[in-house]
């Protein structure tokens, strides 16, 4: 089964839409947060794209491989983005994202 | 069908989630961004229950009453955030929002 | 952080997601779809509003009560449905279905 | 504005959401829903992804190329497995789903 095959992408996907998430949230909370526009922006793009790549997978969709490809590009974007902010929950996304474009890429 | 007898709510819906999407996106970009922190966080929420609502009315779903009952409480709650902003995004959005928050009790 | 408080629940939300679009996949897949029609319908609700509540919670969403009383309700006409078969499948995902049910109205 | 420079692939990926989706409620509906298994399918699989790139165009999405790009190949293979079905809803479904291959290729 296709959810049994991609358990670890899933697992990985999922730890990395939970700290995009987290971190759109917090970065909300933050005194300065125009600082932290890009990265409210692309949480929001890669947590939904993590989301959404989840559901393709546990559905066993026929696309997993380019979502996945796309998916790859997001995170890393989120990553890059995220690593320039010295807030735990910025570091801690940037280490999910970077992680979970790895996944992805391998199964693209 | 249920696509048809909702083809007002539909448009309404769709008006909605454009104009979350589009204050998003505006209010990311702004001066003072740390004022509109919960116009941002209130307009993901709005843009995602109006899509998904969308989804749930065009694929006939049994639980269209519900969704449009949480449907309205979040439009109704964007609309009151975005309404104390000047901002022509804003003032369009919160007019978007009330019209879909009537259509969704309506629809509850 | 909300995405800690709800832990448990975040859990069981994406079991339920996971054995919702397994058992998708798989009715699609036997001998006899025209008996499984309600229960494809169904596991689409219900895989669709887990995914979204999943997001709502770990985003600290003001909406999390309203979203987890409507995914009850799903849950529940999930599993109701997916009892009826004996499928492997099936079973495993109303025992999921009903298991979210009671996280969602005790988070409701 | 993003939103409105692509108001026209908006449309067409709008109809074809609805279309698939009220594709995928009529397949369920039909006396052989084992010959509609695979439309049901991928008409959920190419409505998902169509409001997704819908709400992705609307917030200003800087992946609108790369999501449109896997949109193109979902929306194809929907409408390949739809003209195979004379049911009225598969046929306006293949039309709305091949003009949206075309709209998303054009941005991609």
């Amino acid at each position: 089964m296709a959810h049994e095959q991609h358990q670890q992408l899933l697992k990985t996907l999922h730890e990395c839409m939970e700290a995009c998430n987290h971190c759109f949230d917090a970065c909300l909370e933050e005194e300065d947060v125009k600082m932290m526009a890009e990265c409210i922006r692309l949480d929001r793009e890669c947590a939904d794209m993590c989301a959404y790549l989840e559901q393709a997978i546990t559905r066993n969709s026929p696309f997993v491989k380019e979502l996945a490809g796309v998916c790859a590009a997001i995170c890393e974007a989120c990553g890059n983005e995220c690593q320039k902010h010295n807030h735990v929950h910025c570091q801690k996304c940037a280490e999910a994202c970077f992680e979970c474009a790895m996944a992805c890429k391998a199964a693209a």
